[in-house]
């Protein structure tokens, strides 16, 4: 019988979402960044993320840094689909030894991300862990979404171009926190050209670029030494030490992009690093595995 | 500085949930059974809820159960609040080593209880946890609602009657892994009778009434002797054992209720147990808190 670690997550999850029933309501199912559901006449995003201690952050981290970590995780995934941020629930599996600041500054950094991105906390639960157990934090969250703006990864054609924003590695020396979830950017994005494809980079490029290409049924060829890396990076640091949460997208009208980005968001680079392809050209070896 | 246990888990929400923002969009926020939010012309519920092993199911529990009582315990609160079932995510929390046919078996419990009731996955996460924690399920779940059904926890009034379906105590001799949400029977009740106050017994009536209550800024009085117990369970027991997961619920169209309640749910009691009163009047002792 095998372990989940043998199996690693992209096969576990294809195993579990085998056959799952749907209904007309459902737009996307499991699968992109995020659900997309009907609702009358409006389509709504829904998305779960959980952040582990020792896993997504060190025991010793500001509580306030790992709130704004777990709740910008999912406006992230937002952002990947076109969409803005609406409501959330906050989970917290805690053992009842932990200190109560702990949970508030918790809630503090999550209250600063909404603030700053949008969205309000509706409900949540506190559930006891035995002691010793590491905490998890679980954010579930609706999202906005005007039908017209909707990206999911699987529009890829041959021929579009790959585009990431910022830069790409080095996470772990403390963005992996902070990050700005790209929600303007995507909106602008969105607003102005016709993506193909979207999500975001949370695996690293070299896990979640064959993904993308994978749901578009496409392959993809990459130009290596344009890939933007963080300063003292290496190139397979970039590729894969995940958690860069910027958008990977695929769009075919490349230089009037490139060019317009430059003019509306100067301080953030767009880089074109290669195209979508109808045939398997390139692999990409690293990312991060889940298990 | 206090820890969480010292706290108690109604002080920590209450110190969780001071001073959140909200938006004209949330038409119920913290504190009730769901969240509710409107999303065009619809209503829509919000719930998340969690299990951990050791805590809600022994560790060599079968994982179909284990996976039919996480979702279930969501159905049970979209029911108290006169909802159905929509869409769900599935979170979970496990270590590498676990055998990938738990996980399987986890999803056909899920699978099977939303087959029965209605309901379907859309999404979800896996998370790795260091080798020895204890598996964490977290469900988030959307759910359908008739404005005019909506029944929240605050608008009972003094002189209402309280209600209980099915009998109390008990539930750890299995019915907290096996019961069945109330789901058909609060589409009955909401559709047919102005219920003034509703939500479900998850943490014992001694602990969950004084909520109702308090929510409808009301006291209440109790008939001890009229409280419906399990078999061979003490009232001390039916009182504080938890995780009842039947409608707790203030009406005050009594007598017409009863009777029109055994014509149709003929398998399951309805126990008037009490009113709600001006000012407090009885307290109860005993409960269920999670920390």
């Amino acid at each position: 019988m095998k372990t989940i670690g043998e199996f690693g997550e992209d096969g576990l999850i294809a195993q579990l979402c085998e056959g799952l029933p749907s209904t007309e309501r459902v737009v996307v199912g499991p699968g992109d960044d995020c659900a997309v559901v009907e609702v009358g006449d409006e389509w709504v995003l829904l998305k779960t993320d959980a952040v582990v201690e020792g896993v997504h952050y060190l025991s010793g981290e500001n509580p306030k840094r790992v709130g704004w970590k777990a709740v910008a995780r999912v406006l992230s995934d937002f952002a990947a689909m076109g969409g803005e941020p609406g409501e959330f629930l906050v989970t917290v599996a805690v053992s009842r030894e932990l200190e109560v600041r702990w949970l508030t500054d918790l809630y503090e950094g999550i209250k600063s991300c909404l603030g700053r991105f949008g969205g309000v906390i509706v409900g949540g639960e506190t559930s006891s862990l035995p002691v010793g157990s590491p905490t998890v934090i679980s954010i579930a969250g609706r999202g906005r979404l005007s039908r017209k703006r909707l990206v999911t990864r699987s529009g890829g054609k041959a021929g579009d171009g790959i585009f990431v924003t910022g830069v790409l590695g080095g996470s772990i020396n403390g963005k992996h926190l902070d990050f700005y979830p790209r929600l303007r950017e995507a909106t602008w994005l969105t607003e102005n050209f016709s993506l193909t494809a979207m999500m975001d980079l949370s695996d690293g490029l070299a896990k979640d670029l064959p993904r993308l290409a994978k749901a578009s049924g496409c392959g993809f060829s990459i130009e290596k030494e344009s890939v933007p890396c963080s300063e003292d990076v290496s190139l397979q640091e970039a590729l894969g030490d995940g958690e860069d949460y910027e958008l990977l997208f695929t769009c075919d009208q490349g230089s009037k992009l490139l060019e317009k980005w430059a003019g509306r968001f100067p301080g953030l680079r767009l880089t074109r690093i290669g195209e979508l392809t109808a045939d398997q050209e390139d692999s990409l070896v690293g990312g991060w595995d889940h298990f």
